[in-house]
């Protein structure tokens, strides 16, 4: 699962700027199975495939002290076979079908789907619910996975100075709370990690009453019902959950600045992070204006960073901002510019500082939020021309504290922001105390 | 307790600079009970008093995930009575005898001490033995102790903003390793503790055998094993000890910067931490070169610190540089200044800066060291005048991974010390890779 992780990050982030217009005709159904697990069906009769995918609700944060990385292990080892099952067949049979087949994990959530012909959704259902009780783990497969893992994060870590910083970022804006330890896990801990670690996090927390099913595709609910309750259904709780122990960040009270040189860099990097409320916390019109301040800010060649700093001063070769709301406990809202050579970051910094004073002083126009608003809901509407995609966006709203009705509701809610709304928005996350800015310099001297 | 930790953390930093010189007449004798517990008798026959004190090998970084300021909280509750003797009892004994006691919490052990009139010693093992296994913790007893405790952080935290940018600091310092964590707790996990809480962490780690017990005073090494033997070495170890869960901190990658801003700050102040190796890491010898480096760099008004940023350049109101290595997993060096009316903290670290580069090329001169030595010797023997103080550094270094032997050789260890030891010293401390800088400001505008 090598690159899930960053693949996901992206297509999350886009996902969070970017809902599905309510205008979307879906179909959606949503039940429970007698064993607690949720069961979401969408309806996409496009093309005889379906998108399978089920979700645990444990991601990194849940992990216990001292264990970093255990859970995106865990998810790596979820394919080394069951009593059923040796090792390899599953994937064998989803290739052997025609499928293919993906895995992440995030810091809440911890997902595997398959995507194959409507005829064959039995056959991963089968699998799936055999590896979430049955996984039998030897010392021969999990060894040798533990270096795939360490060799993973040198890769895409170590090896990437963009990696390290962002992970240097993270461990300063969070003081207290789990998001500030990186998914992948800290190498000194995931180099201690072991056979009974990923044995005890998999008895903790993977129990169909801990699972959300999703299913898109050329199927309709009641044959989804029918299989989930055949395979899924008959699944037993073997225990209580375990606590999601999550740690409330306390309030910031200070700025924080992160500044890495390394003789691998080039071109300079700078960047900030704002912690922001989960979307859990607030209406998603208040979430949603933060998607558009991003746009307004950062969201491509009209933005006013990418106008004033790359085309208007030449300051910087790219430049750009983002809003993420894809966790359970908190979201963040990030600007970041590479200078131009010869510029110095700090000035760049600078004149990032004085268009977000602008901004946050002035706001935008009825404009700009149209213009946004209409690019926002024409991009959404091409995303969830994938099927994929479109099952995604369930899950992740789903396992991270928001509802289906959210998801449908999108473009209600987002046609309901107001100049205003964005303008609360940049007051309420443009303050430096819930800030860390990080440059990424090359080696002095160098 | 309320002002223990603060009370502890200048002891201890004084003794982590100042160790006993070997020249001073210590008959100590060491021995361990059959359940583990190890025993230091440090005869002292000035007066016929005896320090009595009990080390648990447990202190904040051993806390479990989400839990944090459970181990000072514990510390608090050992005064809440046990089966045999009610709530208030032990307080009562002690100074209805002519005692005094004292009891601190920190990162990696928690003490209990008592200093008495000889013949009293028995009581006080009595009473002490007794609350290692019987404690009695009531919902009437812990909820109000919990305010306390809580109330206790918002006097020392929130209400001093040195406290929290200290506290913010540490958070930046350290990626992975619970030195990150406030000994107190954050305050967000802090309420949320309880009895039980307690109750599992007194039952994981207040064993004998997790125990060390020190006594100082006017009593043989024969009578202290004899009361030893009858008051603890008569308790049994009740199940193995709960493992101490210590993350290696990753190699450091990234300076970090903490700015705060508070409207209750008149006085701007600046400071940077450097995370230095273990004591139990380095050869005494090698840990005695950075105490030195740190006297030369800010010891006293002689320093370069003082000397060229208070009194030649008048920058600074004050400046001054400390070297704690009273910690398990890792030691501290510190650098702050406090900018006299008018000098911008940046130009206060620019001068800071020349400062320790020079020191970093040159290092100090023969004369600078001797010099040096012989204060840090001077000090050693005032300070070991205190018979509490003599008796805490044994506890200090048996629960901080170092050994007797360390601190009865000290004199000779830093006898061995020379020049090119500390200009080793400062390369190997003075990185700012591994650093933190702190300023603390005034409410901008204000």
């Amino acid at each position: 699962m090598a690159f899930r992780l960053r693949v996901l990050s992206v297509l999350v982030l886009m996902i969070a700027a970017v809902r599905p217009a309510a205008a979307l005709d879906i179909a959606l159904s949503s039940f429970t199975l007698g064993n607690g697990m949720q069961v979401v069906v969408i309806p996409d009769h496009r093309a005889p495939v379906v998108t399978h995918m089920v979700w645990y609700k444990v991601g990194a944060a849940d992990e216990p002290k001292g264990k970093a990385g255990i859970a995106h292990f865990l998810e790596h080892l979820m394919f080394k076979g069951t009593s059923n099952h040796p090792v390899g067949e599953f994937s064998q049979l989803v290739r052997a079908n025609g499928g293919d087949e993906n895995a992440f994990t995030t810091q809440d959530y911890t997902a595997y789907f398959q995507r194959i012909a409507k005829e064959r959704l039995a056959l991963v259902m089968e699998l799936e619910a055999d590896r979430m009780q049955n996984l039998v783990l030897t010392d021969e497969n999990v060894l040798p996975e533990l270096k795939v893992v360490q060799e993973e994060r040198r890769e895409r870590i170590e090896n990437d100075p963009s990696g390290l910083l962002a992970e240097q970022l993270d461990a300063a804006l969070y003081t207290a709370h789990p998001y500030g330890k990186p998914v992948i896990g800290w190498m000194t801990e995931v180099q201690q990690l072991t056979r009974q670690d990923a044995l005890d996090f998999y008895a903790a927390h993977y129990e169909p009453g801990n699972a959300i099913l999703v299913v898109a595709g050329d199927v309709t609910p009641d044959e989804v019902r029918l299989l989930a309750d055949r395979y899924y259904g008959v699944l037993k709780n073997k225990r209580p959950l375990a606590e999601r122990i999550r740690t409330v960040e306390p309030d910031a009270v200070a700025e924080r600045r992160v500044t890495m040189r390394d003789a691998r860099v080039s071109t300079p990097i700078w960047q900030r992070k704002y912690l922001t409320p989960a979307a859990r916390a607030l209406p998603q019109r208040d979430e949603l204006a933060m998607s558009i301040l991003a746009e307004a800010l950062g969201g491509g060649a009209q933005s006013r960073l990418y106008r004033t700093l790359t085309i208007d001063k030449r300051l910087a070769a790219y430049a750009g901002a983002w809003f993420s709301d894809d966790q359970l406990d908190s979201g963040d809202f990030g600007v970041y510019a590479a200078p131009n050579p010869g510029v110095e970051p700090a000035t760049l910094e600078k004149e990032v500082d004085v268009i977000l004073a602008d901004l946050r002083d002035k706001g935008i126009t009825q404009d700009d939020l149209d213009t946004i608003r209409n690019r926002m809901i024409a991009e959404s509407t091409y995303m969830l021309d994938s099927q994929e995609t479109l099952a995604r966006m369930f899950g992740v709203a789903l396992t991270t504290g928001q509802k289906i009705d959210d998801v449908l509701n999108w473009e209600r809610d987002i046609a309901a922001v107001t100049v205003d709304d964005v303008s609360r928005a940049a007051k309420r996350v443009l303050d430096l105390r819930a800030s860390v800015t990080g440059v990424l310099l090359p080696e002095a001297g160098g």
